[in-house]
């Protein structure tokens, strides 16, 4: 039986696991934890990286909270139900080098009173310099988790990742993407057991996949421009949070913990007058490709 | 006769004569512009200034657009006409010096082909560290603009700015306020000329505002630790101008010049975590101050 205390019990156990093979990647760095409470019920454990040798900012945040229903809870749910629970873990990590990408971890249950539930989750990846084979290298492992569940989920989620990691205003994704997907619950020949097995998978490829890339990618000689680069990148990444992020939004207007929510964002971004990249660089091949559905497998 | 060519006309006049005396005061920045059109009519000019002695960014924009009303704003305004004007001057200055304060001014006038018009503005000071010398001669400045109009006007902008640039979720306002004002229009014993005249003089007090809150400040010395703390401050402009900003906002949503609406977003800005100012500093009195409803006056 898939219970909610079995599901903030992993939730929980997965955000100490994360922690440590974090430190572990970085070398130096160690984090530091805020534990907190939700006036209504339940709280978390904010657990922020700032100056190590690879993360220059990261956040692996857990939280389980419940109590009754938040009015605009309700409202943008058309819920009548009175409580809720809702647990997750969160993660964004922002490296000093341009040449180790942002990533970015999120896995979630939320369950109401009336018995409704519903699992949700994504990974997805900012390359501030896209890199194929380590574009490749992150689709592939994010493949190689979906097809030990269901081979319509990386096709499905995919596209879901490239839908919503969007910054309409720049007509650019995110990043490369990764998988997106919520409202993931039983039915259609599976169990709930099943979902919950899947959202652990998700949860799990997280330290192999972005340990790897921090290792390959982080002794990479790097210059001004790239940093300034990368600085700009971040400056989009702050545009999708502030004004897209369906959680950021939620967050802010339900006055959650601030800090915690805005873990995501960077120490550093920029912005700058109207930058268009050198033809032939690899700043413009990055924002080449910043594009959705492309096949990254390829 | 107040017709939208006077306006705009006087609107592009003030954008020349604002950037000549950013300019001196500035000493080394040049504004760079650029023409654009839009597509479904009407178009601007953008100013931009980049890494002066005095200003590290700042824009200020002329804009005259007209055509079919867009559907977004019909649905926004409830509106049945068929075509629209709009036109205005926006500016937003952010210095190098984190002494020298952030401000930001905008006039605008609104037409509809069913004659419905109005006249809207404001301008507000963010200062990353609030003087009370500084604050006291900006509302000053605003009080004795406004008063030569009318009574009410500054007690009423005022408080309308207060709340308008304030940021919920941090439970602070952008700055010390200044004044603001929307759907200003003939009635209530005044006429259309004298609206447009009231618009005018909010045009014609920035530049003598802030080339003297530039000269002032411009050669004060500081440390890193006030540098650290203006790019914290900038961060939550950031913040405020993405989540809140109505005119962002609608520039987003309705697909404007993005490289025009954004340059209100400073070169650089930082987030970091949980940043609380030691008690007695210069950094908690500024926290302290972020408040609505203060009389700078006094």
């Amino acid at each position: 039986m898939t219970d909610k205390t079995q599901i903030a019990t992993f939730f929980q156990d997965l955000q100490n696991r994360i922690c440590q093979a974090i430190e572990q990647a970085d070398g130096k760095a160690k984090f530091q934890e805020d534990v907190w409470n939700r006036p209504g019920g339940g709280g978390g454990h904010t657990r922020i990286l700032q100056e190590g040798n690879v993360i220059e900012k990261g956040g692996v945040n857990f939280s389980a909270v419940h109590g009754e229903m938040p009015l605009a809870l309700k409202e943008k749910m058309n819920a009548t139900a009175e409580d809720f629970f809702a647990s997750g873990v969160s993660i964004v990590m922002h490296p000093h080098n341009p040449h180790v990408p942002i990533i970015h971890m999120n896995i979630r249950y939320f369950e109401m009173s009336d018995g409704t539930y519903w699992f949700g989750g994504g990974i997805d990846l900012t390359p501030h310099y896209i890199v194929d084979e380590d574009a490749r290298f992150f689709h592939e492992s994010l493949k190689e988790t979906c097809d030990a569940h269901h081979p319509e989920y990386y096709p499905k989620y995919k596209k879901w990742a490239d839908d919503y990691f969007y910054i309409p205003h720049r007509e650019e994704t995110r990043g490369i993407g990764g998988i997106f997907f919520d409202r993931l619950k039983e039915g259609e020949g599976k169990t709930k057991e099943q979902c919950f097995e899947f959202v652990k998978s998700v949860g799990e490829t997280f330290a192999p996949i972005y340990t790897h890339l921090m290792s390959k990618n982080k002794n990479k000689p790097f210059i001004d421009t790239q940093k300034n680069w990368q600085l700009l990148r971040r400056g989009r990444y702050v545009e999708f949070n502030l004004v897209y992020d369906q959680g950021t939004k939620f967050g802010l207007e339900t006055a959650g913990r601030i800090e915690s929510i805005l873990m995501s964002l960077p120490k550093y971004a920029s912005w700058q007058y109207d930058i268009k990249p050198q033809k032939g660089s690899a700043e413009a091949y990055t924002l080449t490709n910043l594009i959705k559905h492309k096949d990254w497998l390829k």
